[in-house]
């Protein structure tokens, strides 16, 4: 059986500057890792405000090379600290070709690969589509030093596919570095029932593949109400669900926190003795999931 | 859009014999479709005991042919009620070949056809590989006079592949009719966390794929703690979850009650118009989901 090894989430808000939010991630991965985390993950795109919110060429600017300056950072930080890191980036791969990619760096400061976001979603305020080419690195595992993972960003986490994959890949743990929130007209209305779907969706996919689910979301208003620039409220909430879909540690929705988790792989196992899913499937009928549409 | 559709739940007891079940689950019909229900569906295997909590090959006597006597005697009923109906039953298709099956009655009397359970579970007391082949139906659709359903059968339910393939299909409502309970045993120590990992699954399909989901439970004690059977304590909780994830009806886990729900296919149009997960998917990356297993 594999060894229990500990995940480090970091819940953090958006700074002025894309140094200082390195820095200050640099801190809170420190903290997590003082506290026995050994992957630890930041949020989707922590390097900065949620850029997305609208549409403008010029912040293609913001994008860098993965491998590049930043993972050179985290590189050392992670061999200092002798932890994986799970960082959300946005990559410039080519000129016109972008993509929301996370890199995943060893203990040892090496770059184990990358995942490139494969579901970009558009919505107001969420123009993705304008900033990132689809994924192209399907649904991988990384095997570090501590644990088999797997990672799945933001808009993925709505789709069981990917989950399921990257779990039948023999993930341990699927961290989803997350950058969702309420557009604030809407959140009295609808915001518990988001919350609540968001959460019920991770909670699946830890039950449908009896794994340790890990949301990292970011957290606090970004936006220029006084220049019309509604903003998003970022809802925080970061997470770790148990195999059995339980929750088993959880921030809150206002500030900077730090979860440390102990996961442990003979649970995943006993889970998956009890509740056998994955026996049964059946691989022989599943073929008309790969249509876009199948009725009238 | 579509015209808004009354569904109804009947969460059932069992009683001595078949035939006080059909009897009683017709009655339970007919409140039903008094109470405005269109589309009406029983728990699974509504006919007896759930009797797969022991493997012996004289019970497959309780089979019969799907169409056959009780299609025949729900089919009057749907004429006269005016109402479509979901009926699981133990098919005898020949012999040797015994199927789960739900048939669909429409509320004409017509057979629209059949679903045959494809994911078998088989764990103590739910001996079913025992007794039941796989389906080979896939995962169909059926044209009610009031909507397009689709049908899941308890086990099913775990598995994201089959809700996504039958709301693919264009279901509007997909019921789950079930027969889930506790291990007396273990109830103390897992059955409140399995009990919510069942919710959570159901609810998580309506959200991925922003359709009605419909489960039908047995409720009650079966076994003979007596003769040393410790039995199952089906645990009823019969609910309806919106497209938005949201339980808008839910029954107890200690007595019969029947449910009836208006569902609006409005609030599925509106819901995947606002997450829209359908147009995202990457149809041209889920290849891997056909495999068995793909780590290491």
């Amino acid at each position: 059986m594999a060894d229990k090894f500990t995940i480090g989430l970091v819940q953090m808000k958006s700074r002025a500057s894309a140094e200082e939010n390195l820095t200050h991630a640099i801190a809170h991965i420190r903290e997590a890792a003082k506290r026995g985390a050994q992957i630890i993950s930041l949020h989707e795109l922590f390097h900065g405000d949620y850029f997305c919110r609208t549409e403008d060429a010029k912040l293609f600017d913001l994008a860098e090379p993965v491998p590049g300056p930043t993972t050179a950072r985290l590189a050392q930080v992670a061999k200092e600290l002798n932890a994986a890191l799970v960082a959300s980036l946005f990559e410039r791969r080519a000129a016109g070709v972008y993509h929301n990619t996370v890199a995943v760096l060893d203990a040892d400061g090496s770059l184990l690969g990358k995942y490139r976001k494969m579901h970009i979603p558009d919505d107001p305020l969420y123009y993705e589509k304008f900033y990132f080419t689809p994924g192209d690195l399907g649904f991988p595992n990384f095997d570090t030093k501590f644990a088999r993972i797997g990672v799945q960003i933001c808009w993925d986490q709505w789709y069981p596919e990917g989950s399921r994959i990257t779990a039948l890949g023999g993930a341990q743990v699927i961290f989803y570095p997350t950058s969702i929130g309420w557009h604030p007209h809407e959140k009295a209305e609808f915001g518990a029932a988001q919350l609540d779907a968001w959460r019920t969706m991770h909670r699946a996919h830890a039950i449908a593949n009896g794994i340790y689910a890990a949301a990292v979301n970011r957290v606090g208003f970004e936006g220029k109400p006084e220049k019309g620039d509604a903003g998003l409220e970022f809802w925080g909430h970061s997470f770790v669900t148990a195999p059995d879909g339980q929750v088993i540690s959880e921030a809150g929705d206002s500030k900077e926190e730090i979860l440390v988790v102990e996961c442990d792989p003979a649970k995943s196992e006993d889970q998956r003795r009890n509740w056998p899913f994955l026996r049964d499937r059946r691989i022989d009928a599943y073929q008309p999931i790969l249509n876009r549409w199948i009725g009238k």
